[in-house]
């Protein structure tokens, strides 16, 4: 049996504790949605006020040079890199996921040619698969090659890998179960077939170790505003294994990623490496709250975080079977190697469910059609909360508090 | 001869002089560049505080419905809409320029099939050119159509136009010069072929008066930081008229452009009109940065701003030649109809000259080879300040301050 005073005192041992002092927390709220919106760090508000006074009121113009507002995309990448096992020079902050996903199939696809296949599966998160349908779709309207999306199964990637197999483009830890792939194995296969390995590290940057270069990915993107607490909207980052920059022509050829920016020539010309990636200005306010949030994980450490981060997890779904029993299915896998940072509860009701947790102050998030989605973020996240969050589950379930008509009436949730 | 004190009667008949109390705005600084970097203005600080304590650090991810962060992309576009002359509905605040122009060439290929020519000045922001070889780049790497880039006399755009153009993508302000494009006229030279028009509005929206509805314009895009004020990297905006959206399968096909993005549906299905062309997540403080910035814009009204950005602009060439003689060449044309809110002056030293400028509280832009680029924004700019800027200049020519070794080193001035 567990008992709050256990995790009580699992917070007294924790070495990552203090951690939690670094953000905003609101009272009376249990956070376990970290994984769609980190919580504010308080270093953050600092950095965004001096952005604001000094850099953009005070320097105005000038902050681009003196602030170096434009070293920001690789500085901040680079740092994104410490992250995820990306050597300095592969990884930069920009755009959106969409985008960057848009940018790095389009180069798969020319770094492949005669190949028309891109791999992927039917429950990848729907933004990605969108994304791929785009780019096919102008593709052939236009008169090019019918490429085709080809659809994996999860749990047996090589067995749909063929030699006309251009790109795998998997989400590492899947947004809705939580389930994680094998990085290594999974980048190995596509790899056997001539395939470029493309991974969506959403759900994984900030959660989870990560080692492109050691699995020899290819490329990569994620995600800034959820792990990395980088604030609503933070940049997203894409990575290119150095061995194939050069050989990209980027199809979104913006002033940012040529050669000479300053020089105004009429012709597109390439930065060497990684720079070439990029494409219009950057939000510069959302970047310098990300390049925050990014320096609180790596001053954490993620092999700390992901100790920290199974010991939650694991402890929780504990804690589920044992105050609650089988009301609730458990979607998460329990191997320690199997699964990110969140753990994902299936019941009919989710939504009302979900809909009363936030009236209690526990913050989750819902996928449809019925899965409870809790985060579980290391660095700002106690022992005791999963007693806390799990007894008042515990508590609505009992009085059926979630049994109410307004609980029911599906709005947006992101 | 114009004096001081005529041009401090100028301000205080200003009906605008009141406006320039809301921007920050240094000390000992005369801001010539706000067509590079608007100012700061003081609601924008408020207005960010409140995004990052109350909406990011307490409510956190309910903001997305609660705050209405999922609004933003269609409330900023629309409140841009009304500077730029287009009916609600058809303009969206997101992602950069460059992106934006992908986006709807893309869709003006796809909307113009068996066309195969792009037309447009080889003087063109460069980004816009860059953007275009991106695009036709891709599409013939990849088996398409091989699309050409064709330049038009800036002068004589009509001349270049055939029945294989399917788009004429121009800027309605050089950003070199300040020269303005007849946007009806070009408009309709355009139409005559059946061509789609894509406006480049980012000298424009918010310095001169734009009717993209009353043109018949089809596509547009333009920028946030500059005359909008929306804060460096600020999100731009694309338009695209309402008979035009449904016809578009968008080319960046992203979750925020589905019909129905919290269905989590595998299959991409655009939502009816300008939402479709929405991508990523947008970068929540610089959205709510550039919503200020445009509500200021609003409450100035564009009539008022162009009669004053036009007697700004116009006794500054009268002052130059009075003070100055023929020290300068004055690239900007006269006629009221032919220039934006910029005067653009040409010197061989004209890179050395802009820094000496700086020093002395001056801020230009320069552009390459020997342009100084003056950007005249009525929100905040005194007629006083023409005089003072002029004298400063006159000094700096006349005691050769700009002479000096290390004004002439050229770095990266955006």
């Amino acid at each position: 049996m567990i008992t709050r005073d256990d995790l009580a005192a699992r917070d007294a041992q924790d070495p990552l504790a203090s951690f939690r002092d670094a953000y905003v927390l609101p009272d009376g709220v249990i956070y376990l949605d970290g994984n769609s919106l980190g919580a504010l760090p308080h270093e953050a508000r600092t950095r965004l006020h001096d952005v604001i006074e000094r850099e953009w009121g005070r320097d105005l113009i000038r902050s681009w040079t003196k602030n170096d507002w434009i070293g920001l995309p690789a500085r901040v990448g680079d740092k994104i890199g410490r992250l995820i096992g990306a050597a300095p020079g592969q990884t930069v902050a920009a755009d959106s996921i969409s985008v960057n996903l848009f940018k790095l199939l389009a180069a798969a696809l020319q770094l492949r040619p005669g190949r028309t296949t891109i791999v992927t599966e039917e429950g990848n998160f729907p933004t990605d698969l969108y994304i791929a349908q785009g780019l096919t779709g102008l593709i052939e309207r236009l008169g090019g090659t019918q490429f085709k999306l080809r659809y994996a199964d999860p749990l047996d990637i090589p067995a749909t890998l063929d030699d006309d197999v251009a790109v795998v483009m998997l989400t590492h830890v899947d947004f809705k179960s939580g389930r994680s792939h094998d990085m290594a194995a999974v980048t190995a296969a596509a790899h056997l077939h001539g395939a470029l390995m493309l991974w969506d590290l959403s759900h994984s940057a900030g959660a989870v170790p990560v080692d492109l270069d050691g699995c020899n990915a290819d490329l990569a993107v994620g995600c800034g505003y959820k792990y990395l607490n980088g604030g609503p909207g933070a940049p997203a980052f894409l990575y290119a294994a150095a061995r194939h920059q050069d050989a990209i022509d980027p199809a979104l050829a913006g002033w940012m990623g040529h050669a000479a920016p300053f020089e105004f020539s009429p012709d597109y010309r390439p930065a060497p490496g990684i720079a070439r990636m990029l494409v219009g200005t950057p939000p510069v306010l959302s970047m310098a709250a990300l390049e925050i949030g990014v320096d609180g994980l790596i001053a954490a450490d993620m092999t700390r975080l992901r100790a920290k981060s199974l010991a939650l997890t694991g402890t929780f779904m504990d804690l589920v079977e044992q105050e609650l029993g089988d009301a609730f299915g458990i979607m998460t896998p329990r191997g320690e190697h199997d699964r990110g940072s969140q753990v994902s509860l299936t019941h009919r009701h989710g939504y009302a469910i979900a809909r009363a947790l936030i009236d209690r102050g526990v913050i989750p998030d819902f996928r449809a059609p019925d899965v409870l989605r809790l985060g579980f973020t290391p660095l700002y996240l106690r022992f005791v909360d999963l007693w806390d969050a799990v007894a008042i589950l515990k508590d609505i379930m009992a009085t059926g508090a979630w049994d109410r008509a307004d609980y029911k009436v599906r709005a947006a949730v992101t």
